[in-house]
């Protein structure tokens, strides 16, 4: 099992496990802001992945998104894998509203994160794991 | 043929054609910066295409990053689908250096665009075109 870079372990919450990624959330209330991680080591960009894990990761993001639509409404989701502070591949989803504190630009580097309230928290994995309707292995 | 929004059109040039993509060259010479848009109408999220079209556009996403790695070395790709501005799909590739003028910081919005020479803009697109080899229907 690859190790989680320790930054993403300072920054993030472990709320699930997808086959192939591990899910974080973002410790950031500012929006609801997931990602997932591939548990593969050494790989940080995603063509680097062999084509069955690209395929898999593919259908983790795409699950991951239709849930998010589903218990957020965003109007806009934001997917990329940047990786330039922090390389182990990671692929941010970022759910967006146009009245969100950094719209319409994106949310790195833009404001400081606003901590979670444990209730704050517990409600959005608990929306989030409602919606993926069992499609992960675990969910905090 | 899905129309490219017009904010893609201005700010930047076709370079080639995938057989789902559009494929465009960001006109800023900070980057070597390309951006897919799949020709499909009224698709602003990558889990809104259907089955066959996410396939393609995650060949098309990773045969462009061969090349990219190929013909320009990167010390990272960023790899993004954000949308804020432009809710057209299209998916960013942009290749960073430790020393380009945003780095770490993603690119979005961080510094005005610097136009390209002739001669930069045509020796950008003859490294890709070189790198890809054959994989798009047509490169200007």
């Amino acid at each position: 099992m690859a190790v989680i870079h320790p930054r993403l372990q300072q920054d993030c919450l472990p709320v699930g496990r997808f086959p192939l990624c591990h899910l974080l959330l973002m410790r950031d209330a500012h929006y609801p802001w997931f990602i997932l991680v591939p548990d593969r080591e050494d790989v940080t960009e995603i063509h680097h992945l062999v084509e069955v894990d690209r395929q898999q990761l593919l259908h983790e993001s795409c699950s991951l998104s239709v849930a998010l639509e589903t218990a957020f409404h965003p109007d806009k989701l934001n997917v990329a894998a940047i990786g330039n502070l922090v390389p182990q591949l990671h692929i941010h989803h970022v759910v967006r509203y146009r009245n969100d504190i950094a719209w319409p630009a994106p949310v790195w580097g833009r404001v400081p994160p606003q901590p979670y309230s444990n209730a704050q928290l517990a409600a959005v994995v608990a929306k989030l794991k409602n919606a993926l309707n069992g499609g992960v292995e675990y969910c905090v």
